[in-house]
C-alpha cells in the first residue's frame, strides 16, 4: 500500500479540523453532520464552507476553502454534483489530501454523472488527493466518537471496540452500524466507499489490517473493483492474524456465459470469489445479521487451540439441538471422560440432575454452581470451545444474577473461548434491578447468541479459521528446474490464429508444462499410421484431427481399441470419410495414432478466464457428477499443494477417488501436482489461451500417476 | 381422538377450578404457581392441597382433594415422586379427569423412577383419569392468561395470538414462550408433555387444531411416541388447513444399522420423519429461533395467491443480498412490467431515484411515497407476496414514524402478505416519542424480520404451504383390481423360514404385485437352461440360485449376454463350480435362466422398516450415486402418486432421468407406478419381511416401461 493513501485514510479517522463543505442550517447532510459532530464533542476544528453565510450553528464560515486561514485535513463535499469537481480543485490547491463526497448522481445515475466521475478520478490521480465516495454516506472513528456521516445513535451513546467495518452501501454501513450497536458489537473504524472513483474497500481493509486497534474487519461487497488489491491485504491479514469476514453479494446478477470448455461453462466469478476466500482464510457471512454474529465471536479475541467443543446444557432438547447442528456442521465433540469426568461425578449435586455426555446436561442445577464445573472441563485439552446454553427457566430471576456474573469470572481465568447460547426472553425489562444476564453477558465482552445454528457456524468459523492460521511446512512448489519451458516450442505449438487448438496441439501444449500425456503421433497417411501405431504397440485409437471438428465422437472420428493393422486400415479410411460427411469443409490435420490406456478413474482438470480474476482452475470427476451434478471445486492461480489437495477433498464425489466398490485409492498426489502445474501454465498464457479443458485425465492407482488422454485449448 | 380425551385437555386449558397438590409458601413450584395465577387473577377457584396447613397464601387448604367439597377441574401435582400415584388415586375417586404431574424423576431417571412411571401409565388407562407428564413444566392458556407452569413473564404482560405451542421439553416451553414474547407473536395453548406417560404431542396438537382460536401450531419435538396420531393429527391438519410448524430434534442420536439391503442401511429415522413432514405439508424449522420466526410469518394469518414474490428495497446492498437469497431458495421474483411498471413511473419523484426491477430499489425518497408506490403493485397478480427491505437509513427519526404507520395502513387494504425485512437498529429507545417503527410494525401483526435469510426461507415456507394446500386433482391409486394378489401364492413364495429370499423367489414376489420383472426361469439341470434359453430366446443371463449367496457377482455366478447353447453349457458348469468354491456348504436351488435387458437406466427402490414408523420405501440412481454419493429419497407408505412423484424429482441426479447426453426422458410415470406398487406391498406384507430392494431397476424410454432386473427380499 502507498504511503501517501495510508496517510490520507489516516487523516480521515483522526482529522485535526474538517471543513464541511455545503455546511448549511437548513439541509439534512449539510446542518446533521456538523451538528452530530459538535454533540458528540468534537476536539478538532470544524470548518463549515458556504459562501452565503457568515456562520452556521455558532462557528465561523467561509466561502471556500482557499479562505480558511488554519490548515484543513478532511474535506467533507455535500454539494450538488456540478460544483463537486470545482470544490476538489480548491481542496487541493489549498492542500488538504483527503476528501469525502457524500454527494451522488454519478456513476450510479446517467451519463453525466459518468462523465463526471471519471473527471473525478483522474484528477485524484493527477493530484493525489485521495477521495472516498462519491454516493456514499461517510466513515468514523467510533472508538473515538468522530462521525463524519449521517449515521446517528440517538438516544444512545457510540460503542467503540475492535471491529473496523467497511461497506460498499452507504445505507447498509448506517444500518450495520446500527445492529452492531444493537448486539453490543463495539466498532473502531467504520467507512462506506460509495461508488470508489478513488479509494476501494481493498485500501481501507489494508489499513485497518496494519492498524493495531482494529482486530477484526467486517465488510460488505458488491464485488472489489481490483482484485489483486484485495489479494494484497488478505495476505497482509493472514501475516498479521486478522480475521476479515465478509458478506458479498452480488451472487444473482451473473450472466450465463457460453463458453466452450466444461470449465468455462460452469465457472461464474461466485466460484472464483467463492475459490480465493477459501485460499485466502476469509470467512463469508451467509447475511447481514450472520455478518455481525460472526464479527462478535471473533471480537472477542480468544482463539481455540484445538476442534474440540463441549456442550453445556441446562436443558435436554437443548442439547439435542445443538448436537444435531454440530452434526450437520462437522463440528468435533469429543467424549467427556477419564478425569474430567470423575472430577464432575465428584461434585455434590451433579450427578443427580444431569447427563454428563457432550453434551452435558447439567440442568439448572448444574448452572447454578458452574463455578465448580467448568474448572475441570478447562483443564481437559481435549476441549478447546466451551458452549455454555442456556434456557429461559434457567435464568430466570435470581439465576440469572448469579450465572452471568459467574461465567464473566470464570472466562477471565481462561484463555479458551467461552460462548453461550440464550434461548429465551433476552430483553432488558425482564429482570429488574441487577440487570439482565444477557445484557451483563454482552457488555463484558462474552459472545452470547440467541439462534443455535448462527451460533454454531460462528463457533465452526472460528475454529476453522484457525487452523487455517496455524503454522505448517512450507507449501510444495512445482519445481521450476525439472523440466524446461522453451518458448520457442510454445509459440510454435500455439501458433498465431484464434480459437480452438486441435487434440494432438493441445496435449503438446499442457505436456511442454509437465503433464504427462498418452504416446501418441499425428499421422497423414494409413502407411504413416502403421508405422507409429507398430512403435506405439497394439491396441491403438485412432482420432482424426481437425480445428474445424472439437466433438470428435459426435463426428465418428474416434476409434477405440484397434488391435492389429487390418482394423486400422479399416477404421483409418472410416474415420476420414465421417470427419467429410459431418463438416465437408473441415480442414484434416492427419489422424492421431494414440496408446489405449488401461484402466482408470476419470476426472476433469480445467481452466477458464475470468474478466476479473484472470485464469481460474476447476477440477471435478469425469462425466455425469460434472456435467449432471456440476460436483466441482475451483480456485485462482497461483495455486498451492495445499489448495490443491483442498480443491480435490472439496467435492462430494472424492470418496470415489479414495476408492469404493474394491476399487483402489487414486493416485491424489499427481493430481494435485497435475494442477498445480495447470496453475502455472495458466498464469504464463494468461494472455495467449482462454480456456483449456483436460477430459479426461486419467488417474491411476496411488503411485502410478496420470496421463491426459484428451485436452482442448482455446486460443484468445 | 376420543371425545374423552378432548374433553380433558379442554379442562387444562379451561378449568373452572385447579387443585394444587403440593401447594406450600415455601417451595419454588409449590407457592410460584399458586401466587402467579393469584397475580394474573385467575377467575376460577384455586384449592392449595396440603395436609400440613390449613391455609397457603391466604387461600384456604385441605390435606387432600377429596375433602375438597366443589367439583375439581385440574389437579397440577407437584409432591414427591413416591407419593404420586397415591395422589392420582385420590383424583381419580374424587372424579378429576385432567392431571399435570410437574414432579420429575420417573423414566428419565432410573429403574425404580422407569418401574413408576409403567403405574402411572397404566392407572391413566384403567380408571380415565387423563395425565399431562411427568417430569413436565405445565401448561398455560396464554389469551385467557391461565397459566399453571413455572413460566413467568415478570415485568410485562402475557401476549395472547392465535399460536399454539407444544413441547415435549418442559425448560424449552417455557424458553419458547419467552422467544415468541420478545418477537411479539401472541400465544393462545402451550403446553409441554414431558416424559408423555399418557398424553403426547400428538393428542394437544389434535385438541389445537379443532380448537378454532388456534392458527398456527409450533411444536419442539424429539420423537413421536405414536406415528400413527401424529398422522392422524397431521392430516385433520391438513383438512382445517392449518399450518403446524415442528422442530424435531435428536438427529444426531441415531444409531449405525447393520441392515442387509442398500435400502435398510441408507434408512434412519429421521430420513422417515423427513419423508412424513414432506407427505403431510409439515414445516420443518432449523432450530428455536426460525420456530417462531416462521410461526411469525403464518400467525399473521394471510396466504399468497401465488409463488411471485416482489422485493422492495431502500438500499441497493441489501437488493443485491435479498435477490441472492431468493436465488439459493429458488424463490420466484417475477420481473415488474407492463402497466404495474407504467404506472410506478409516473408517480413523481419516484423515477429520479431507483432502479424500477424486482428487486425494486426505490430507496429512502420511495420509501417515503410508500403509499402511492404499493397500490399498483398490491393490484398486479403476477406478485402475492410483497418483502419490504428498510435499511435504517431510510426510517431514521422522522421517516420511521411515517412509513411503519403506511405499511399498516396499506396492509389492511390487502389480502397479499406484506412482509418487513428491517436491517438495522431496532432497539426502543431509538427514537423517542412516537415509538420505534419496529415496534410499531411488530404489535400491528406485521411479520418483521431482522435476519434476511430467514425471512426469506419463512417466505419461501409460507409459499410451500399453501401450494402443498392447494386443490389438486385426486391422487391417482394403484389399481387394486388391475391384478389378482393370491394370499397362498404369497405364503408360497415366502415359506415359512427367516432371512434372504433368492433372486427367483424376490422377483416372483414382487411381480405378484404388478411389479414387472425380467423373463426367467429356474433350471436344475443344464439341459433344461438350454430349453428355457430356447424359450426366453438369446442372449441370455445365468445366475446361481442360493439362499445362502446373496451377493453373486462377487461369487462369480452371474453369466452375462450368452449367446448360444455352447456358451451355455460351458457358463453352467462355471456357476456351479464357482458356487462351491464360494461356499462349499451353500445350498444350490438351481440356475436361473433370464433375458438379457437391452440398454436402460438403473434406478433403485426399496423398503425398509423403521421401529416406529413401519416401511420406508427408499428411491435412488444406481451405483455410486446410492453408494458413494447417498442421492436418495424417502418415504412412508401409503405413497400417493404425487408422493412417488416427488420423492423421484427430489433426488440431485434427477436431471439424468430427464435425460442428458443425447439420451431420452426415462419412463417416470413407470417408477412412479413401481414405487406406488412397493408401498401396497409393504404394507400389506410388513409383518412378514423385513428389508426389500429392486436393484437395479432398469426404466427404458418414456412410455417403454421399466423392468426388476434383480431382487432381493429378505424375511423377517
Amino acid at each position: 500500500m502507498q504511503k501517501e493513501v495510508a496517510k490520507a485514510i489516516h487523516s480521515f479517522f483522526h482529522p485535526s479540523s474538517i471543513a464541511i463543505l455545503g455546511a448549511s442550517e437548513t439541509t439534512m447532510y449539510g446542518r446533521g453532520i456538523l451538528e452530530y459532530l459538535q454533540q458528540l464533542g468534537y476536539k478538532g476544528k470544524i470548518i463549515p464552507i458556504n459562501p452565503k453565510r457568515d456562520q452556521i450553528l455558532g462557528i465561523k464560515a467561509y466561502p471556500s476553502v482557499t479562505k480558511v486561514p488554519d490548515p484543513i485535513d478532511v474535506a467533507l463535499i455535500i454539494v450538488d454534483r456540478k460544483y463537486v469537481l470545482n470544490s476538489l480543485r480548491e481542496c487541493a490547491e489549498k492542500g488538504i489530501k483527503s476528501s469525502i463526497i457524500i454527494t451522488a448522481g454519478f456513476q450510479e445515475a446517467d451519463d453525466e454523472g459518468r462523465e463526471l466521475e471519471d473527471k473525478l478520478t483522474k484528477f485524484a490521480n493527477e493530484t493525489g488527493l485521495r477521495i472516498c465516495g462519491p454516493n456514499c454516506a461517510g466513515l468514523a472513528n467510533i472508538k473515538d466518537g468522530i462521525v463524519i456521516s449521517l449515521l446517528r445513535e440517538e438516544g444512545r451513546k457510540l460503542l467503540g471496540g475492535n471491529v473496523g467495518l467497511v461497506s460498499q452501501s452507504g445505507a447498509l454501513m448506517m444500518a450495520l452500524a446500527g445492529v452492531a450497536r444493537d448486539k453490543e458489537i463495539g466498532l473502531n473504524y467504520i467507512v462506506s466507499t460509495g461508488n470508489e472513483c478513488d479509494l476501494e474497500v481493498s485500501d481501507f481493509m489494508h489499513y485497518m489490517i496494519e492498524d493495531p486497534s482494529t482486530g477484526v474487519i467486517a465488510a460488505f461487497v458488491e464485488g472489489f473493483k481490483d482484485i489483486q488489491k484485495f489479494r494484497e491485504a488478505a495476505d497482509l491479514a493472514i501475516q498479521k492474524k486478522k480475521p476479515i469476514i465478509v458478506l458479498k453479494v452480488g451472487r444473482s446478477e451473473l450472466g450465463e456465459n457460453a463458453a466452450a470448455s466444461h470449465t468455462g461453462h460452469l465457472t461464474g466469478s461466485d466460484s472464483a470469489y467463492n475459490a480465493l476466500f477459501k485460499q485466502k482464510g476469509i470467512i463469508r457471512a451467509i447475511d447481514t445479521d450472520e455478518l455481525f454474529e460472526m464479527t462478535k465471536i471473533f471480537s472477542a479475541g480468544k482463539l481455540p487451540k484445538g476442534d474440540g467443543v463441549i456442550i453445556l446444557t441446562s436443558s435436554g432438547g437443548t442439547g439435542s439441538l445443538t448436537a444435531d447442528l454440530c452434526g450437520d456442521l462437522g463440528i468435533h465433540l469429543p467424549d467427556l471422560t477419564g478425569s474430567t469426568l470423575e472430577e464432575l461425578l465428584s461434585l455434590e449435586g451433579l450427578l443427580t440432575f444431569g447427563k454428563l455426555g457432550n453434551p452435558a446436561d447439567i440442568r439448572g442445577q448444574g448452572m447454578g454452581i458452574i463455578k465448580q464445573v467448568l474448572p475441570p472441563i478447562l483443564r481437559d485439552e481435549k476441549f478447546s470451545v466451551i458452549l455454555i446454553c442456556l434456557a429461559f427457566s434457567t435464568v430466570g430471576p435470581g439465576l440469572a444474577q448469579k450465572i452471568a456474573p459467574d461465567i464473566i469470572e470464570l472466562s477471565k481465568t481462561t484463555d479458551k473461548p467461552i460462548v453461550v447460547l440464550w434461548i429465551g426472553r433476552k430483553k432488558k425489562e425482564d429482570i429488574t434491578g441487577l440487570g439482565c444476564g444477557f445484557d451483563l453477558l454482552e457488555q463484558n465482552g462474552i459472545p452470547v447468541f440467541e439462534k443455535p445454528l448462527t451460533c454454531l457456524r460462528a463457533i465452526k468459523a472460528l475454529i476453522e479459521w484457525n487452523q487455517f492460521q496455524a503454522p505448517r511446512k512450507e507449501d510444495v512448489k512445482v519445481e521450476e528446474a525439472s523440466f524446461e519451458i522453451s518458448k520457442e516450442d510454445i509459440s510454435r505449438v500455439l501458433g498465431n490464429k484464434e480459437g480452438p487448438l486441435n487434440e494432438f496441439e493441445s496435449k503438446k501444449l499442457i505436456s511442454l508444462y509437465g503433464i504427462p500425456i498418452t504416446h501418441e503421433k499425428l499421422a497423414t497417411s494409413v502407411e504413416d499410421a502403421k508405422k507409429i501405431a507398430k512403435e506405439i504397440g497394439y491396441p491403438v485409437v485412432l482420432k482424426g484431427m481437425s480445428h474445424d471438428i472439437t466433438h470428435k465422437t459426435e463426428a465418428g472420428i474416434v476409434a477405440l481399441n484397434i488391435s492389429d493393422e487390418v482394423k486400422l486400415e479399416k477404421c483409418y479410411m472410416e474415420i476420414l470419410g465421417n470427419a467429410k460427411k459431418y463438416n465437408p469443409k473441415a480442414d484434416i490435420q492427419g489422424v492421431l495414432v494414440q496408446e489405449m490406456v488401461k484402466e482408470g478413474t476419470e476426472v476433469i482438470v480445467g481452466m477458464s478466464k475470468d474478466p476479473q480474476f484472470g485464469p481460474i482452475i476447476m477440477f471435478g470427476l469425469g462425466g455425469t457428477f460434472v456435467e449432471v451434478l456440476k460436483d466441482v471445486s475451483f480456485r485462482v492461480p497461483p495455486i498451492t499443494h495445499r489448495d490443491a489437495e483442498e480443491m480435490i477433498k472439496e467435492i462430494k464425489a472424492y470418496k470415489i477417488l479414495e476408492g469404493v466398490r474394491g476399487k483402489k485409492t487414486v493416485d491424489i498426489e499427481s493430481i494435485i501436482d497435475t494442477i498445480m502445474k495447470l496453475s502455472k501454465l495458466s498464469l504464463s498464457l494468461k494472455d495467449s489461451i482462454a480456456e483449456l479443458d483436460i477430459n479426461p485425465l486419467i488417474v491411476f492407482e496411488k503411485g502410478k500417476g496420470t496421463k491426459a488422454v484428451d485436452a482442448l485449448v482455446i486460443r484468445k
